[in-house]
């Protein structure tokens, strides 16, 4: 295949200039890094101040979309077109080398950048919105009261076309100074975990209504980056696979 | 004690807007939030183009400090005492709503404002690196080889003093509108956790090293968030307590 197609373009703004070894600019790597996460940091420039909004985010194909409050100052301001970086961060674990100069964290990290736009286009809007709310839970939009005309009014839904990002990954143990290994002096990592820690039903649920299966996929214990990529793979089972 | 202690100004920047009941300006709170995640998300603005970049961090008083190469664009940039913004999010769960539109994430975030300025002072460079490495790894510093003049030189310390700030923290059980609860559909939470998955030495580690108490303190299955905020207020036992 086509190199061009499988990676993005690389210019001044994603070019990763440091540790470059843990850079990369492949579409499946950057793809698979979004794809397990449910919030991204979007940053963005308000007369000259940068923001950075923690906001729920779904990719489909090379669109990220995200949406909020119609009168979310920080959706006016997208709304108009301006450049926006989506970055989402995944931490593994902490790394204690034999110096602090080499201790270091496991993490996965994606850069996305293009220009946010408004989707104003009601069966586009209507039809991103319920993939959505699926995207997370799946089949969730045929069991929930569906969408009023009032609250898509209520919302704003930007979408970008990646045009240029790159994706981060360190993983493993430290690496030290030749000298330093000699030193007697605990080195290794300490490994986090983001899991499901359970399901709490509303209380106010009817007396009769069960767990459905697009919630149960959400298995006690299981990782969260790993059922979110399952789901968007359209994988639903409970299972590790 | 004076409430102008107690709390962060509040201007256009860090205003709550949307959603006011779950904003707050409280330094405790703020501080809480700050202290008990490793990494943070810094934006930044280069040429009108914003960047997010993700990295450790710490904070002394009202000062967060973070750190990274001294050839980094965005330290170099940062470096000129440009505004930028540092934002923190803990994802605690997936708020599942009888409706697409009340549905929502349980989450604690704070954005916080200021200018970046460089640490050019040695001393208080070199005391800031190990405040950050006894940070995340209580008494690490001591077991460390120490810091060379050279690492120190390949080393930017950027710092910030909070000028304004506002958390944000939603939880519990989706708020419906009153006439969709007598919807026959389950909602309900489904809870995210962050642990400790367990400690890897390193496989280079001489034989006689063992895990020192700064790490032990990274309990198996303990809460990550619990245990950066233990640290942090000086507890360095391995308990729940």
């Amino acid at each position: 295949m086509d190199k061009k197609l499988d990676t993005f373009p690389v210019s001044a703004r994603n070019k990763v200039r440091l540790m470059r070894q843990r850079g990369s600019y492949d579409k499946k790597l950057v793809y698979s890094i979004l794809d397990s996460a449910l919030l991204c940091n979007v940053g963005y420039v308000i007369d000259g101040q940068p923001y950075v909004t923690p906001t729920a985010f779904w990719r489909e194909q090379n669109h990220l979309y995200w949406h909020g409050s119609s009168a979310s100052r920080a959706l006016i301001a997208q709304s108009k077109g301006i450049p926006v970086c989506l970055t989402v961060s995944h931490v593994d674990g902490l790394v204690i080398a034999r110096s602090g100069f080499h201790s270091s964290v496991n993490y996965r990290s994606v850069m996305a950048f293009g220009q946010a736009s408004l989707v104003e286009d009601e069966d586009h809007k209507r039809r991103a919105m319920d993939v959505y709310v699926d995207r997370f839970v799946p089949g969730r939009t045929s069991a929930n009261r569906a969408a009023t005309d009032k609250e898509l009014q209520a919302t704003k839904l930007l979408s970008m076309d990646i045009e240029e990002a790159s994706a981060k990954v360190r993983v493993g143990m430290p690496v030290d100074d030749d000298e330093d290994y000699a030193l007697p002096v605990w080195a290794g990592v300490v490994n986090f975990k983001t899991l499901v820690a359970g399901i709490s039903p509303d209380p106010k649920n009817l007396p009769d209504v069960s767990v459905p299966p697009g919630i149960a996929v959400y298995a006690e214990g299981r990782m969260v980056d790993e059922t979110l990529s399952a789901i968007y793979d359209g994988d639903t089972t409970s299972s590790h696979g």
